[in-house]
């Protein structure tokens, strides 16, 4: 399929107008749709938030009438099926598109070319493909959901150069600077779970909202989520003061605590222990993956994240790496205790690397077996 | 000054040339000349090895007559001084050559800018500071030790993500891959000093000569020396196979190990000791410092190496970072007991990344303090 530079330049402004939703569609993924028509731009829209219209609903109602015999540039293949909004494909084609360029098709394999087989058996041009790389970019979590019927799970970790998170006494605060904590809150409001243990909620007493830097923007906050087997996150903790949503999973049986919690403003949900007595971590897995969202942010202490890195939960780990060595007292990202041969390392792949003022950001894919 | 494309492609050229020798020269500089009459290339030279002509020296002999009212573009500016060699000023001067371009002064501060003098009242016209950034690159380590009077001590360490470097179980053979390795070994063949500790000697019994994939290239070897307070190298330890040369720096008296040493075909040499009864360090960097030597290269465990870092000695730290987590019980890249708050932390300064195949190449110059 060739397009032509026009094409090029107006699916770069659709991919634009899709990312402007990416910290409030979730869990749904970000579309962008412009409408041209003999090469002026008539109409633009882009899916703010989920039960909300989609791309092209806002593009179609901008261009009304005009958009008989227009092109329109979506970057995601228009839905063929009613949702909580009809479908995308009917509305181009009441409206009387003549073309419709897609980046990429429905990730989504029990749906993927229904709407462009709807839009094509309507008599509309269909050119698929335009920067798909990009769009797939775009809306990576949501991709690997579709294509895999699992949530996109990424660890975020802040250490020193020799892997170091915290000295021995527990100090930690600032190993990174503004922008790596800055590009952390972007993460936050791109996922829709964070992830955390009580460990860290006792020791550092987080908020794990995306706040910094994003004071204008529309956020949709993740669902934060923390695994406490013996109930022992404190009612009072910060992370209850904001106004979002939080849930506790556990295998305690202790009503008076999980009442407490309740009141405190959490949900609080049992599910299976481990051998240890501990939340089994793929009954965790299994939980995530129940909740029909695209990604999931871990941000935990060395435990927790060594154990979900050794469970072979984690797809992602996103390092940043402050320009500084702690020394082989400090403490370390990752508890592996399982891990004694050279044979049983985790196994990673480099995805890639941006600096952040003094820091470096580095992102690793976990290499799976067989 | 302004430039011509010409003077940069014959430039360019003559740092082509230099970076030929940059595995031989130690402890000279690299230099590469290029003389051009008419726009014809006429003559190339560059300087392979201490004690054997300057690269100026090998261009006018191919040169010869054809010199006269030429043009020479030498990256060092040409010496002024007898050295092993006549000046190559003089050189140039009696060639007849009309016209001098450098890419950068002398950094010696006793003798910078006299080469230039000499040509300038000859008569001779000379423009300095054509990539004057990229020749000082390409004699980083020469151009520290003029600068600064002290050579320029690098620890090169191979380790996982997590900043580990073995198993607990001391296992850690191919952390990193190929090309990495292979890279290690250029770092030592531009080396003037592999330095080690008999730590690493015990573990590994490592050659620490300069070979993975320099097989046809001209290679002066680095001097190995060890720290070895107590005298413990063995003295079959494979470190004595090849016929270069090794130091062991000790602060031991042992006068039976001492001989023994020395019949397997390694000086000895008696230092300070520490209050720990170690080789003191500031000990080693004075005696490295006594060797008129551009280059040390740190090849080390975790005990010498965080010593040395947390004593201020390591300028740069070069990491190659595999693509695994071994866990915290791991062996780290750093001992440092005495770093026990955040304050204390040795800090640095991110220089530059290079992809190696699956391994990533991070460098890290050592912030000094005030």
């Amino acid at each position: 399929m060739t397009f032509t530079s026009d094409d090029q330049r107006h699916m770069n402004r659709a991919l634009e107008l899709a990312a402007l939703g990416r910290y409030s569609t979730k869990p749904n993924p970000c579309v962008g749709c412009v409408i041209v028509d003999e090469g002026r731009v008539i109409a633009e829209g882009w899916h703010k938030k989920a039960g909300e219209p989609h791309a092209e609903v806002y593009a179609l109602q901008s261009a009304a009438a005009a958009a008989k015999g227009a092109t329109a540039y979506v970057t995601l293949e228009p839905c063929s099926h009613h949702g909580r909004t009809p479908p995308c494909a009917d509305g181009l084609i009441n409206a009387g598109v003549s073309r419709v360029v897609i980046a990429m098709q429905d990730p989504n394999p029990i749906v993927s070319g229904q709407g462009v087989a709807k839009l094509q058996a309507a008599g509309i041009e269909v050119a698929v493909g335009l920067f798909e790389e990009q769009a797939i970019a775009l809306n990576q979590a949501f991709y690997h959901r579709m294509t895999t019927g699992q949530p996109y799970i990424f660890s975020k970790v802040a250490m020193s150069l020799d892997g170091k998170t915290a000295m021995a006494s527990g100090e930690s605060q600032w190993i990174t600077g503004a922008a790596a904590r800055k590009d952390v809150h972007q993460l936050r409001a791109e996922s829709d779970i964070v992830l955390t243990g009580v460990g860290t909620i006792l020791a550092d007493d987080p908020q794990l909202t995306a706040r910094d830097g994003l004071e204008h923007i529309a956020v949709e906050q993740p669902h934060r989520v923390i695994l406490d087997s013996q109930l022992k996150t404190p009612v009072n903790a910060r992370i209850f003061k904001s106004n979002v949503k939080v849930t506790i999973l556990t295998c305690s049986n202790n009503q008076d605590a999980m009442t407490a919690l309740q009141q405190a403003g959490c949900t609080v949900q049992v599910i299976a222990a481990d051998a240890q007595g501990q939340v089994d971590l793929y009954a965790v897995h299994e939980w995530l993956r129940s909740q029909d969202i695209n990604s999931v942010m871990v941000e935990a202490g060395a435990l927790l994240n060594g154990a979900l890195l050794q469970a072979g939960i984690i797809d992602e780990l996103i390092i940043y790496m402050a320009p500084s060595a702690l020394g082989s007292d400090a403490r370390g990202a990752f508890s592996m205790p399982q891990v004694s041969t050279l044979s049983d390392r985790v196994q990673l792949h480099y995805v890639g690397m941006h600096e952040l003022d003094s820091d470096i950001k580095l992102t690793y894919r976990v290499k799976r077996e067989g």
